[in-house]
């Protein structure tokens, strides 16, 4: 049931206590914020201090306010807070925001408990505590002690923001404002006693007016949520992108101090904001770039940029960073360079980029007709003008040009103009005007439609289909051993070797026949789980006098090893030779629970760390993707002269696995090491197997 | 002998031909530049349509002008340029600057041709043809068409720029002015008919005020010019930036079509550039960023930096992008981190990031305390403050305080004020004139502190002291085998199998008892080169028997082979067991020249590219340096459970074959591979090679 967050976002009411006389401390500016914005909605300023502030009468305390008050903020030290809440649950009043620092984020969880309990009371509901509260800019609402939003510049816009951190949220909405970017909502929510990030990121998937959700994280107690809320943005066709911060230690340690936050696993959040679609930043010039980019509401259907341009050397940097980024900047057809080539002087170029070259300072007509030729082409996907130092009329009549294209495209067109604010500010202004967005870099260009056709190409993440599935390892024995390791993913459909635990000599011969020489023998036991390395295995026998003489051996091996070890048999199995080693494991993360690894086995993953990583389950497209990212995947395609190996078979048990790691709750761990991968058309065979239980 | 360059940046009379009365066209702006900079020295309009220009006598040709100018303008179109040059190598014109297009760049290289010859006739040196011209800054001198110029802002600081292209070179320039930096010159060097980016960058060291050397590059003709110009930045402690496009395959096309440059290889170019020191970039961005970084006076002594912050959330952002770049952020020791704790609120944290909280609007006098224990710790390199929408007073309390500390500080601080332009501008403003590097994105302050740091803890490229060393390659053959190959690398010192070239089997017996079974045999022939497709090698040859077998067998394969091919003897090589396969490259660069590479051999190299780029000659230190640099190091040192291999035989390998690749000029291309590397103390063996002749 989504949270209805209206009589937050649009209060009729606001109480703020602890309001101060002073109009730019953090309890005083609140009260200027709303008085500022014009609030139409009744203001209860709370102070005991106080007969009446800036005109408003003033209260006491919270009981002793004329109404209930939709909205609360809290802007006394943090021992004070708690007997406000009580009152507040007292009045039911529904919305609280706590301005307040010292909670969990110093380490003191017990106070934010008790805030919380006292809260759930009356049925309050808590953003922060250790927040800078929030802004509805589509209505003028300040609800927040931001000195950004002290301010007439226009700020309104598309983009919903929400930020865990409340200096960093407010900060980095000031300058997007001062970068051209235009905000629906900012919310802040710091410590997330109660609404968190999620909660208001779906509330925002639910206004149509919405083109951009922007977020900014420390980290996640319930990762399961915060993919739903991606899945659902990809489904409602809204961009998310995610400044996750604290991936290193030492921003990690500071994370969970600053916010309490669990940072998680780089690599993990990588990859799964990746296969969400979620688009990752770095930086806030990173938010201004795609607040700018998503605003316009041509979206690239494909790669392939036209690079227009009257500085050559702009030209060809701009052809590296796209190829940086992945896009494509091929060579317009012998057609198309012949109507350009018409139009730019003999020493510019009509390839791709098109080189118009400065001449346009003098001859600018050249300008619309490149342009227009690039857009109907047909073969580029968006379009990209680059305007080196091209000033007064001619550059006028570029920016004219430009707007005039824009605003009848059903392609993007960006524009990178590269110009000073006394000579082309004016230009700047009015395609930033018309909607067209402008940068002044080009990497920032490119990063910005490079984002755009990554969330337009992007897959659509599955919602899995498979809850209904039986969990089997409860079936198996407490301790795990490889023979109850390979019966669960046999269990899964994935194929294992043929083997037989055998209890006696007699048992193994026959197995051995069954199976077929050579054979291997493995001493099972819970006990000896890296068997290896404590010489109860012995590969290749190729006959029943080799089986007969290993049989003993590795019994007394184990014994040896562990005179108390619980035998539980000796394994026969088939030796599949040949192949390529690859692995495959599951784990589950504390963030996000089962993530399915797939790599070459061996050095690759353990020296190399070449493995692909994804949030459980994936299907059988994205398991392929998976294995194609490899470093080492011209491996398995047949580099070299070897033989090209059965990639699909490697995919298929990467989904299954997959699917057993999120159906299986109970599973902490699974290692399949190796998996050979036989040849094209041949399989591919889990050859050893662990699991280990645990959350 | 140093170009003298003195009376092109300060001419004292200048000639402009093809001035034009519209002073915003090509030809006539810079007319209009010269008037509006009151350039102080004779002004010449040179256009047989006027009588005069804007008050100025104007001449028919530069044949008729009354004293020859130190400098001649030239912005007529391409056809009229030989003519001007004739008459300007008739009155012996020092220096001319072709604005003009339609020279090589157009594909004409015939006419460029045409000009430089012309000029050489009268010693006339040449800018350009095809680029914007120049400005010395400094004095106030603009020799160019750039409405980039035609401006009152305040330009002047210490950057040089040297520009291949003339669009590119002046708006990033401009950019570069809005965005706070400060220049002394800036050169358009276009098609570098004579001067090129080299001479000016050279010139440019020269002068004591520079600070930074900023070049955008397309490509080079001559390599080794370039590196020496990298060299002599270093000595003189001048750091140098370098912007180098044309790195994918759509911009090497059109850098060939814009300044007819020859981009060269990637990889080469990026491991060029950080071995001798250079800083590289991407976007006119980073430009900016290292030119305000650069201004400042202190330099990072390592990379250790301690981060201030009044956003939690901005704190571990820039931990992460310090992290990214290779910078370290230590946690502060309890000493400090207690006196930094006596200052900041509890909920805050001294540990690094320091997080002082917003607290610090209406308590500002913790941050003095806290900036002052991280400059004293002896714990940090450099301090970054980020500072958050902090406004009024309290802003105005740290800005001052800022400047106070960078006065006087011996080590860098670097401000990130996430402020917009009506909070904070004015703050912003302060710090930039105190000098103190302020930006307003987390990344690009990390990006700048960790450049600085590259560059000041950067080694110093070596000069090579083997120029006298004589060629070995002249004395062997013209078509050179496995046997030969190993003679040259033996010469070097470079230890290779115990080997022994023998004409009959007696010979091959009495050889293999010599080295030792087992051995390997091999026919060596110029003909047969891939020796092991072809059947003729034979490893593992344990006694007499198998040698004598092995001997008939490999000759009949390799008559059927090649039924022509000239046998030179069959080689008796010992077999080296064990060890760690690499391989070591050498190869001449088209750019560069000699180009040296190591790596783990097989599929490392030809499927993982892992492999360590330098250019010839490398020392022990930087052979050592790209050893450990490689992915699969690893392996080398040890890496699951196995042997530690012998590192140091691997670097000395590489210094020697790199020190051969350099003194060998006619050597195009040298294989080592496999290289042995055996266990730490057991040194390393060259296996098989194979060198190739050419330019």
């Amino acid at each position: 049931m989504p949270q209805d967050l209206n009589a937050l976002l649009c209060p009729k009411s606001v109480a703020v206590v602890g309001a101060s006389s002073n109009l730019d401390s953090i309890s005083g500016r609140p009260l200027k914020l709303l008085l500022r914005y014009k609030f139409d909605g009744s203001i209860y300023p709370v102070n005991p201090k106080y007969e009446s502030l800036h005109g408003l009468p003033c209260f006491p305390d919270v009981s002793s306010l004329p109404e209930t008050p939709d909205v609360v903020l809290i802007a006394v030290r943090s021992s004070l807070v708690p007997e406000v809440i009580e009152q507040c649950a007292a009045r039911c009043v529904p919305f609280v925001v706590i301005f307040s620092s010292g909670f969990a984020e110093s380490g003191d969880a017990t106070s934010q408990e008790r805030v919380i309990e006292l809260a759930r009371r009356g049925g309050v509901r808590i953003v922060g505590p250790n927040c800078q509260g929030l802004a509805n800019l589509a209505q003028g609402i300040p609800l927040s002690f931001s000195a950004s939003l002290d301010s007439d510049r226009p700020c309104k816009g598309p983009v919903a923001y929400v930020s865990q951190s409340g200096a960093f949220g407010f900060s980095s909405y000031s300058l997007a404002v001062d970068g051209g970017v235009g905000f629906r909502y900012v919310v802040t929510t710091g410590n997330q006693a109660d609404l968190d990030v999620v909660d208001f990121g779906m509330h925002f998937l639910r206004d149509p007016e919405v083109r951009l959700l922007l977020i900014y994280l420390e980290g996640l107690n319930d990762g399961e949520r915060f993919l739903e809320l991606l899945r659902t943005a990809k489904e409602k066709e809204i961009p998310v992108a995610v400044l996750k911060a604290g991936k290193s230690p030492s921003a990690q340690a500071a994370a969970k101090s600053h916010t309490a936050a669990v940072a998680g696993d780089r690599a993990v959040w990588e990859a799964v904001l990746r296969q969400y679609g979620a688009i990752e930043l770095d930086d806030v010039e990173d938010m201004i770039d795609l607040g700018i980019a998503f605003a316009a509401p041509q979206r690239p259907e494909g790669k392939r940029v036209a690079i227009l341009t009257t500085s050559g050397g702009a030209g060809i940097i701009m052809a590296d960073r796209c190829s940086d980024l992945g896009l494509d900047v091929p060579r317009f057809s012998p057609q198309i360079q012949e109507r350009i080539a018409a139009h730019i002087p003999s020493f510019g170029s009509p390839v791709n980029p098109v080189d118009m070259t400065a001449q346009v300072i003098n001859e600018p007509e050249g300008f619309p007709v490149c342009l227009d030729s690039a857009l109907s082409s047909g073969e580029a996907d968006a379009v990209v003008c680059i305007i080196s130092m091209i000033t007064g009329s001619s550059g006028q009549a570029m920016a004219d040009e430009l707007e005039r294209a824009f605003r009848r495209s059903s392609k993007p067109i960006l524009c990178s103009w590269l110009i000073d604010e006394e000579h082309g500010g004016q230009f700047l202004k009015q395609l930033h005007s018309a909607g067209l967005p402008v940068y002044r870099s080009l990497r920032r260009c490119a990063f910005a439609l490079a984002s755009m056709v990554k969330w337009q190409t992007g897959r659509t993440p599955i919602r899995p289909a498979i809850e209904a599935s039986v969990p089997f390892l409860s079936t198996l024995p407490e301790e795990l051993t490889e023979y109850d390791s390979k019966l669960l993913l046999a269990h899964y459909g994935v194929p294992i070797t043929r083997e037989k635990l055998c209890l006696s000599l007699e048992e193994a011969l026959s197995a051995a026949n069954d199976i077929g020489f050579p054979v291997a023998l493995k001493v099972i036991s819970p006990q000896i789980l890296h068997k290896t390395e404590a010489g109860v295995v012995a590969l290749r026998l190729s006959d029943e006098e080799e089986v007969r003489n290993a049989y003993g051996r590795l019994l007394e091996r184990a014994r040896r090893f562990d005179k108390d070890a619980q035998i539980k048999g000796v394994l026969v199995q088939e030796m599949v030779e040949g192949g390529l080693e690859c692995m495959i494991g599951a784990k589950r993360d504390p963030v996000f629970g089962p993530i399915i690894a797939v790599g070459l086995g061996g050095i690759y993953v353990e020296v190399l760390g070449d493995v692909a990583l994804r949030r459980c389950p994936v299907d059988e497209e994205e398991a392929l993707e998976m294995v194609r990212s490899l470093k080492g995947f011209p491996l398995l395609a047949g580099a070299r002269g070897s033989a090209k190996r059965d990639i699909s078979a490697l995919a298929d048990m990467t989904r299954r696995i997959s699917e057993l790691a999120y159906v299986e709750k109970d599973l902490k761990e699974l290692d399949v090491n190796p998996v050979i991968v036989l040849d094209e058309g041949h399989g591919a065979v889990a050859v050893d197997a662990l699991a280990l239980r645990g959350k």
